[in-house]
């Protein structure tokens, strides 16, 4: 009766994927399987915007893990995981401390702010439900102030998206659908909003293509965004942020800012010890950490090269997931005595950003060119894949985007 | 072509019906009919505690005025009044000013915070649209940021209500009735929140049935409302109140304290001149103030003595509206030159205080008491009633209370 331990640590994409493979692929007595997370839910953190803006409940966004996981096959331990100890092959955790003789590391980004001053203090960022569902209230909270302050405060109503990659564009793309939403709720002149996104290259959404990035702006501006693009945020203040464009310095009074230019892997891969590039681990082939073989890493904190491009693959959900399958696959062969792993092959299928519910830009197979409706057809059917990948008809049935007509 | 102008300043209970009284009882030719109103909308004060508490939309508490008051026949003026000038027979006004030849002055409350350190800075009130909604984003605010921070801060889930008069229990009542939803949205566990009535008076509801209030007590405490009676509010911190009871000063952590506590007369019936008694004027039986002919004051501005208790009238919706009739026939009588002014007298129809949509309190003609469903079903008769008189079958259909099974 001497099972292998495999932990699992974190039940974002990664994680889930890889516990609900194996939870269908092992037999009960080949291993005890152990998933630990924080929340004893999942979420998808591609749909987070969503809830940070306030056009889709936070509700939506997660999904018990107990309704995609079976109880019964694995242990769920809901709890935070402080620090791994590969030499000791423990992992602690704040409540606890667990044994493994397998380990697969998938604990997820952390926001980013390369020392920005005051963004940690008085900066928002999109990174879990927790974080998206305040920031959708602290916008609501400003608008009710707004006729409550003896003196108005535009301060209240400006609203500084740092940052214009795929979250910060994203975001923007349901704020600006939001609005008049909420102008109408409480009472504001929608001309005094302001929506303003500060990217600090030439154009938003770097790497896209330029017609696409240019089809995203017009629809965005068309919705009263402001795009500040080759700027820099030199500091996030209470009240209001600085930027430096031409070098020149200027401060937009702000109460809301929303930090979505950069994350990081989860410090905890780098506190405990394993060797990191730009707080990664590269892992071998087969998704293990070069030190041990008996630890996997995948998902944000996994450094991959995309051998077709020289650069590391992003940190999205696609790849998180194809990665999974790869160390699904090698943790059983590890199990079952058989030495030969797989290798991880991606096979990017093509990516789409939402500009709000009602538009989106993408590229799929063979760079083929989407906007519009087309688009964001693409987008949902994305989402639901992933739903029907994760936990069947049903989950897909009561957690998936069916509406694509606005 | 020489008309009489008839100015009214306020658009709530007292304000609004006579406007509307008005409007149907005089010829276009008889006289020009001006309303003034800081917003163009009418609310019912009474009904703000359940959109303070998140349990009803604010757009169900109020009513553009164009929807009720006839456009063609009155002139309305979207201003916010400064003062009275009676001797000049003029109203100053934000952006401009009028003069009349008949003036009705229904600018009802303001809260009363009876120089207690740091309410009027810390304390929210629930006084108009705009700070009831702010009190129900603030504590859905201060629910979303408890997940958020990093030492988890009880003073977020402390609600404290400084006042057991009608307004606090109202809002009492609402306010338990929504916390459990309000935990299962931010993920909180409705343990932790605590909602805490503090009163100065040894039991709350001074001057209703002991055996009602000891219904209503029961009602709110068995849905975890925690009572402190015979203790006076001290302070009011930024982060937390400070009440004395039994010579004894007791610290409360709380980010939200509502004062429900107190409330004058607008200040501007004083500032103007008036001879006033505490702050409201002591109008004569014709609704006239002593020193003028031509102005009227009624509603919260207006203090009228009971001949039954020896005591004013309180400052309620029934008084008011009950002393609209009075106004609206005198005003018609100096307009056609009838010197024959009637007297007012109340007929006070009975009192009934919600303790939330599914519970109520209250005394009825002849004093019979009511509690339970049929103190709900009376108190949203009441509330249906009053559309029915401002705004007939159709404001009444629209912006009715019909739930009456919960």
């Amino acid at each position: 009766m001497n099972k292998p331990n495999i932990v699992i640590l974190g039940a974002g994409y990664g994680g889930m994927m890889t516990t609900v493979k194996l939870q269908k692929s092992l037999g009960l007595n080949e291993a005890v399987l152990t998933l630990v997370n924080n929340n004893d839910y999942h979420y998808q953190t591609t749909w987070l915007h969503e809830n940070a803006a306030g056009t889709l409940h936070h509700d939506r966004t997660r999904i018990p893990i107990k309704e995609v996981v079976n109880m019964n096959k694995v242990n769920f331990v809901l709890d935070t995981v402080v620090a791994i100890k590969p030499e000791e092959k423990k992992v602690k955790l704040k409540n606890g401390e667990l044994s493994y003789d397998i380990l697969v590391v998938a604990l997820g980004f952390e926001a980013a702010t390369f020392g920005i001053p005051g963004l940690t203090e008085n900066a928002f960022t999109i990174g879990n439900i927790n974080s998206a569902r305040l920031i959708r209230e602290h916008i609501e909270y400003n608008f009710a102030m707004y006729h409550n302050d003896s003196k108005k405060n535009q301060a209240r109503l400006n609203i500084v998206i740092g940052g214009g990659g795929f979250t910060g564009i994203e975001f923007v793309g349901e704020l600006a659908n939001r609005i008049p939403e909420l102008c109408k709720e409480y009472d504001i002149d929608k001309n005094l909003v302001r929506i303003i996104n500060i990217e600090g290259s030439p154009a938003v959404l770097p790497g896209f293509d330029p017609q696409l990035v240019e089809y995203a702006m017009n629809s965005l501006e068309a919705r009263g965004v402001e795009f500040i693009t080759g700027a820099l945020l030199k500091e996030c203040k209470p009240a209001s942020i600085v930027y430096e464009k031409d070098n020149k310095e200027v401060e937009i009074p702000t109460l809301t800012t929303i930090w979505a230019a950069g994350v990081r892997a989860n410090s905890i891969v780098e506190t405990s010890g394993f060797t990191t590039n730009r707080g990664k681990v590269e892992v071998r082939k087969d998704m293990r950490v070069p030190e041990y073989d008996d630890v996997f890493v995948l998902g944000d904190c996994a450094l991959i090269m995309n051998p077709d491009t020289g650069c590391p693959f992003p940190p999205t959900a696609q790849i998180a997931i194809q990665e999974s399958q790869t160390v699904a696959h090698n943790v059983k062969a590890l199990i079952q005595g058989n030495d030969e792993l797989e290798s991880f092959e991606a096979k990017i299928l093509g990516t789409v950003a939402s500009l709000g519910a009602n538009d989106a830009i993408g590229v799929i197979l063979n760079n083929r060119k989407l906007f519009g409706f087309k688009a964001t057809v693409m987008k949902k059917i994305i989402d639901n894949r992933y739903l029907l990948k994760l936990g069947g008809f049903s989950l897909l049935m009561r957690k998936g985007k069916f509406n694509i007509f606005y």
